[in-house]
């Protein structure tokens, strides 16, 4: 996805312990035209999965989940960190680490959008040590779905999340994968 | 809007204390292709205003703004409720009560990203009381930006939202506007 990667080259700032700061086109000001092109690229990449929902975590994978539903015309559904008034008294919720917070947070769904019979695709911003993801798979599984693959913009191969969620044994697509931010350098890799 | 209006007549749900549930389209789950048509609309109501950006809150904001930004092709900025670590040290930084959590939220936007030449499009998911909207408004004049129009999907007209802003002197469009929710009725307005 060379779009993606020339933007993140050009406006990606390295901030140490490992954060690539992207606030300029996914985690503060959105490219809307970036993202649309994302979404095409996921829906191409997962075009064989039958895949009938989409999920991700609040807040940096609304944008490139919705415009993954868009282009493969599934509902997306984003799971909150935190219980609104709307939601039922019984939720799926599990916790996970958060990378750029520094503490757990919770993820939770409600089970009128996620049910047994879907199979799920998982699209957030950030690959990583995967923890986030491997919350999401807990709550697909939690209501019986079954995940068809995951997909995230940018990877950080050096941070093992790849192999963490290997075991499922389905695909795993990120549009750009950054193997090292050591000596202030974003190193891209395929 | 009647595609919106129609989803809202049937999958939305009244929960007492003003609060219309619509958890299956927009605040949980999300249609992109719904999203994708409010986009459209948004496009063609504020194409004179010549924005050069669009503002929104974190979370349930992000997909209208996204999808109104593809159509308009300009960037999209959502105001943090807790400041990233990604962010500058110094920030522009409101309070505003949040409705669906009962408490005061931050709403936090960097200058990076909002500068003081821009024309300023708000799009969120609920005009209601005018809360976070006047928050939105304020962080825009801290950075010197200009409010050129505010949209939102769903407004609940009984909740003095619209008078609220009626001083800026800037068209503020709804998409759907509900004027009761009494009765266990979803009363809808022009």
């Amino acid at each position: 996805m060379d779009l993606l990667r020339e933007r993140i080259r050009r406006e990606g700032k390295i901030l140490g312990n490992g954060i690539l700061k992207v606030d300029s086109l996914i985690n503060h000001q959105v490219d809307p035209d970036l993202m649309d092109a994302c979404g095409v690229e996921f829906a191409h990449q997962f075009g064989n999965v039958q895949a009938t929902r989409i999920l991700t975590a609040e807040i940096s994978g609304i944008a490139p989940a919705l415009m993954a539903g868009l282009h493969m015309r599934i509902p997306v559904v984003y799971a909150r960190k935190t219980r609104p008034v709307t939601m039922p008294d019984t939720v799926y919720l599990t916790i996970a680490p958060s990378h750029t917070k520094g503490h757990m947070v919770e993820l939770i769904v409600s089970p009128e959008y996620l049910q047994h019979d879907e199979r799920v695709l998982i699209i957030d911003d950030f690959l990583a040590t995967g923890a986030t993801i491997q919350g999401l798979v807990r709550l697909a599984q939690a209501a019986g779905a079954s995940v068809v693959g995951i997909g995230t913009l940018v990877e950080k191969t050096f941070e093992g999340g790849r192999e963490s969620l290997a075991y499922l044994g389905v695909p795993i697509v990120s549009l750009v994968k950054i193997s090292s931010l050591d000596n202030n350098t974003i190193t891209f890799t395929d």
